[in-house]
């Protein structure tokens, strides 16, 4: 048992380990309770499962701040097992740590909080995978700022699976959902060219925009150039890219690159995205490369949900992303 | 006229026959009313429908019990003639036989009444085709127990479309919607390697059934491993194996095998399942193949369900299965 | 500690104290974790909690197995200081003792447990206050035998709030939400002359149950009849005379017995029934005599909730109801 | 036997009397299936309950037309004995005729076969009570002018519960929802001072038709009003002036006079209506005396209705109004 | 500035330019305000927007009415540039002209002005691009007989995308939404061997209806056919065709032509339907040939939508069109 | 006319006056267009409507935001005459000024912007009535404070109509919408003797705020008080004590007050609140006081509403209070 190096998390009311087996129970972990002050040592878990449930942040009004309590519920309704794959998830060691402090009306000292879990997170526990269940995208700068403080000295990259190139000026907005990879280009973060974004695609980018990202260089493939060329071509292409240039590389999936009958539950919900096949495929991807380090699934918000599509979606992404990482092990 | 065979159904609220014209309109029966105590010579239907209401047996709460009702009401907004096949339906001799008795607090009863109705139905009917429209997949146990009952002398095969294995313990669940398929092998009904299961996929289904699965030989391709054979094909194999190996083959068709968007109403919807264009077709060609004798659809509880959306694709499963069956006379 | 003397419980997920503080923050228990098998000494505690998720012994669907979840949601919405009477009901000891095991295909047995737990409760902390969530009203029958069982020399007297007698026959139905008074009545656990039941209405009942009522000496208060002499003088009225004639007095609430405006998610939600600020009142009253030592919620489906209107209602009952119980110690 | 008289209804497909017992069955009718050319001798019967699916005929899109299925179907949930007025209405002998037949694009011939049905029915079978089920109101209009036809000799008069004066402009509006009351008036079937509209309220009602309500001698009393009153004492007072007056009273509840809460499936939903026990009871008032020999309920759009809230209100209602009608007997 | 030329029109409440920056954000006009007698020049724009709010007409209740604001409201969240052409639609001059004048009780009236509103059109303003939201798809009818009202010197063929043929009786329905194309056949308005139907499927049009259009020498394709050959080639083809044919080739869109999932908000939702992404390809093309000159989408009732998911895939039909439209210029 | 004195504002979208006729139309105002940088002079005026679309400080998640649009819209389906009370709202000269300018992740900007409108509000046009539709209850601290900046020497005395006390600590939650009336005290603009708080109830305050509210002094009556009273003279009471200590009394309705079956729009919605007539009548006393200078209604998420019965309760609520400011004229 170590002292809890994690001030900047709520008190968890959900922590938990996923059981080995094909129940979807939950094992309650042994340190809610008297023993809340002390944590067992991460050092041997493979996995661990962040909340960051902000989204003041969002350009409208968005729930995504109850996504992660709503992932945790539909996740029960999953087993670990993969017949497609022949793979067991049970296999990892994952604990969910439960969520990010947050404050009523600062969003900065929300963000702060953020930043600073993911940087303890990697200081105490850089062996861990971790997975951030937002939130809106704003939490993604801060999840990748948070990163570089623990690793000042990696080169990041980013593989951006979403509809939007989120590079909207900083000047107007904040850091809102609109911004996070402009403010991680504009405060030297990431560069532009160390981004790849898959899946823009319709009437939701302005000019302005694709003006912006071919003037920092950043790579983008529209969803129609992707399924020309196989969703999986071009992820592939984007991570043996990235694997020259960069030590990390992060991988942040907007649920709105789905189209809006697979993820109704996204503010931006919009006809002609990604179908849920082709992004269980391309996280999977992902996950298999040694240099994914890092994933986050973000603007869901499960009030507008239909059905629990949305959620459920975003708990088999996850968990798709997982099925990689073990075939990768 | 003869006498009412079916003392195990509920006095029928809606009897009738489908009408050979477009209005999709209902001809009342005319044994309705005064003279229901005796029904017209089964010998000239060629089909019939019977709805059996249980869903008790599920492991979660289901109101699939009111899908028979819920699945003729929708009915009334598809007519008989298909297009693309250039097929009217309403050659077909059809009756709907109403629902099979149920107790309240008696599941045992319930399960009882269904095993005898498709035991009478062979019985006094053998040349009809019984579609069931269920309750959940509890009945396929007793479905396929009645027909052996009134043909013992058979070798049955199942052709099972469903995203789970239904292979669970009945020591644990008891003739529940998580066994069925467990229940025909262990109680000799059906061999294991008789049972072809396409369509399973994702993170449904424990290692522990899989393994059970070898173990009884049973045989299953996963969605990803059909769409890469093609699903037609992988149908006529299957079709093709059983014909050599039973005499009658029994098509069950979980309505949990679509994928989240086009069944949101089963109590296991989850993503990563079929479309139903690739249902369709599926069940289609199940229905040209002369062995395939029988049918149910089961699992659909009307409501979870989104702007009908399942209960319109179960309507639709089941005519395109006519279709098939129209096309092979 | 001791041992866990409640080998009918499945494991819980959720056991809980409530707070003493206004934030209705849930202080999960100790015994959550390695400790599992020991619990901490009931004699300290005023009320327990309890779930009864059984509903497939409903007439029609109902996943009234749901409402004990709910309702354990909804109440993190409620503080503990009732302004009104200037009480705080932090002042009690409470603990949620999680649900009685069900079985997916044998209702017996779900029913049995039900019965041993209220049971083994009465035996090992006699002086603990029961409050149950059901659960479909077949679960009331169970709780009042178990009681009878802890305490045979008891005589046992009913206060019922309910639009319906539910006293249909058990040969047609069985142990079912129909039932339960005339299971209690036909069993010797009660006798009719100790039953009161207030709130009957509308066209819910049939002449032939209003016949047995008669014929039992069942006493009965039509919500008009209550209205016009005053609800609170009418609960008053029958305590009275239970007191004189029983040792305890259990208190059943079927959630029907409101409106359908206050309870839409019932599964006979109905017009004409009870205002919430009525039913507030009742139990209130109810709670503050010493011969109420039981009570329970039955027949909540929360699928059918809009907007969680019923559960608030349900919650706000049951806390209504500890407010009348800490103004009489 | 006899023909059958009602050309203009479409063919029924729910024709059934009320059971007389407590299961709420229905005992479908014999004439429906072969002999659906004639009928049995009405007069037997006490009651017709007509169906007038007419709603394009509303200012605002409404599916009133669906609002005779929809109450068939809720009805089913409601038993036939009255438990505080110990009254069974399995004493009247009452028949379902079906629906008025509709034209698609031809309002005025929908409207013109709901009037002929009234007429027919007063014509075939003076001694019956017709209750319709609409529509919209402007089916009102229709009714009592067939009524006028059938019994040119009669002075009619209006008990009107409604939020609207429904006197709007045909020059603007023609034969629509907002006009029936000033049709009748100005089409010499009724005198505005035979018309006592009870329940108008809040701010629906445009000053210039309280004007002309003035005009005509229309009587009205608004909900706060009638309550400062008393309900009763309002409708007593209506209907004792009418007597004197008018040979027939037209009871027209449009299902807008209940508060939004009460009736969210009307197509002008409004805060600050009348409670549906209030509703109860006028409509029973009205039932009780000898002159009220019709009845109808309108604007009700199932399909905007939370919970079926608003439909068992109607189904409620038009029961409340029989057992008016069974005391008088 | 010019005198208003749209005494059919109402009032537009919402007559507004697209803005041409990433906003979108809508610049209301000056004509809106005092100025409201006269209009500006259209000569100087390249597209109306027109809503013909009518659905009086249609078989099934619809509030398809309501449609051209919901569309107008879902627009707000689309922008005007489209990544994947690199085309901004700003370089479009558009302005929305408001509704159509509708009447209450009188369909042919609200008919009849939508014939005069395309005429009126056409004569003022020939050289712009006219877009009309329905309402139900009789509109199509009169749109299509006020072009030619306005040019009766030339040939109009139709490229129709619907699941149904839309060929049903006028003698029974009169001019419904399941009529325009017989009525444009049968008043001469159309050719029979002009219209190109592709789309049909499933058990939702009649033999007779089949039969008719083969008398007709209608050119109809399947959507399976159509899928079999490529979408993008079949449009082409009938483009091609008619091309040699006729002057103008006016483009129908029945939103029912998409599967449930992505059109769910249609009175006859129904599974087996077109993907939104194989629509929005036929319109581009469509909207990229010379002879298309006018569009309209039809049959959206925006009450029944999920989420929203049909009106946005309805504005994002709309804009693809005008992707296309730009790409010819 | 004169320069737009309002830059705290938005560009309105939807800038109008009511019309004096019952049609509910909108008379689109004349300085939306061309002339947009000047206004008319509001001295002209007798009310304005704002909205202060904030609701980011919510303690959960709430869409209030949304709320002005979504009362704008529902207050089409009003009329101005009072029948009631044969008043014509008409009389009144209203302008809506649209939304006070927002920022996405600042909201402390947003708050400023609400405190200058108010304040630049009563520079201007210092005779005019502002009602403002929030937005959560923390407006109501920026625009007592903006009035006290307007009108630095008058004491400022409030009617709160609120389940809750919203005296939460500022330390802990900033200036959200649990804090308000603290945010007032300690900040010296009103003083706690001058706060009547009116409709507190059930479980929703803690014993702390109770506490506070008793140390400084402020004036609470709990809805059963009030009822018990008369909530009339419970209010008339507030008026008279508040008449002789200050200058101005500023109405705040939190439109939680209510109970859940009247606002399930409300994040904190719950049981046992107010009646919609209760409010009704409280609000149009407080209109008829001369001291009542402003008005707000707050913390309505429309979002969570069910058939608009929230958000036209609002409208009604605001409109009985203009009925008494029209009476006291």
């Amino acid at each position: 048992m170590k002292n809890y190096p994690y001030p900047m998390l709520q008190r968890p009311n959900f922590i938990w380990e996923r059981h080995t087996d094909q129940t979807s129970d939950i094992k309650v972990h042994e340190w809610i309770g008297t023993a809340r002050e002390s944590v067992p040592d991460f050092s041997e878990y493979d996995v661990t499962i962040l909340g960051a449930p902000l989204s003041k942040s969002s350009i409208s009004t968005s729930a995504a701040s109850e996504n992660p309590d709503a992932m945790r519920e539909a996740w029960k309704s999953f087993g670990t097992y993969n017949l497609d794959e022949d793979i067991d998830l049970s296999q990892l060691k994952a604990i969910d740590l439960g969520n990010v402090k947050q404050h009523v009306t600062d969003i900065a000292y929300s963000q702060q909080k953020t930043r600073e879990a993911m940087a303890a997170m990697r200081s105490h526990h850089p062996h861990t995978l971790p997975i951030t269940m937002g939130g809106d995208h704003s939490i993604t700068a801060e999840l990748v700022k948070g990163w570089k403080e623990a690793h000042p000295e990696e080169t990041i990259g980013i593989l951006q699976l979403d509809t939007h190139f989120d590079l909207r000026s900083l000047d107007e907005l904040g850091p809102a959902n609109g911004t996070p990879i402009r403010n991680l280009i504009e405060s030297g973060t990431v560069e532009g060219k160390h981004v790849h974004n898959i899946g823009l695609q319709g009437f939701f980018n302005a000019k302005e925009l694709k003006d912006y990202a071919d003037e920092v260089g950043l790579n983008y493939t529209t969803l129609k150039q992707a399924r020309k060329k196989g969703i999986d071509v071009v992820i592939h292409e984007a991570l043996t890219q990235l694997d020259k240039q960069v030590d990390t590389i992060y991988l942040t999936v907007d649920m709105d690159v789905l189209d809006i009958i697979h993820g109704p539950a996204t503010p931006a919900a919009a006809p002609g995205g990604m179908y849920s096949a082709e992004l269980f495929e391309a996280v999977q991807i992902a996950g298999e490369h040694s240099r994914v380090k890092a994933m986050d699934i973000v603007c869901l918000d499960p009030r507008k949900d239909v059905g629990q599509i949305t959620v459920k979606n975003a708990v088999y992404t996850m968990l798709s992303f997982l099925v990689g990482y073990c075939k990768k092990r």
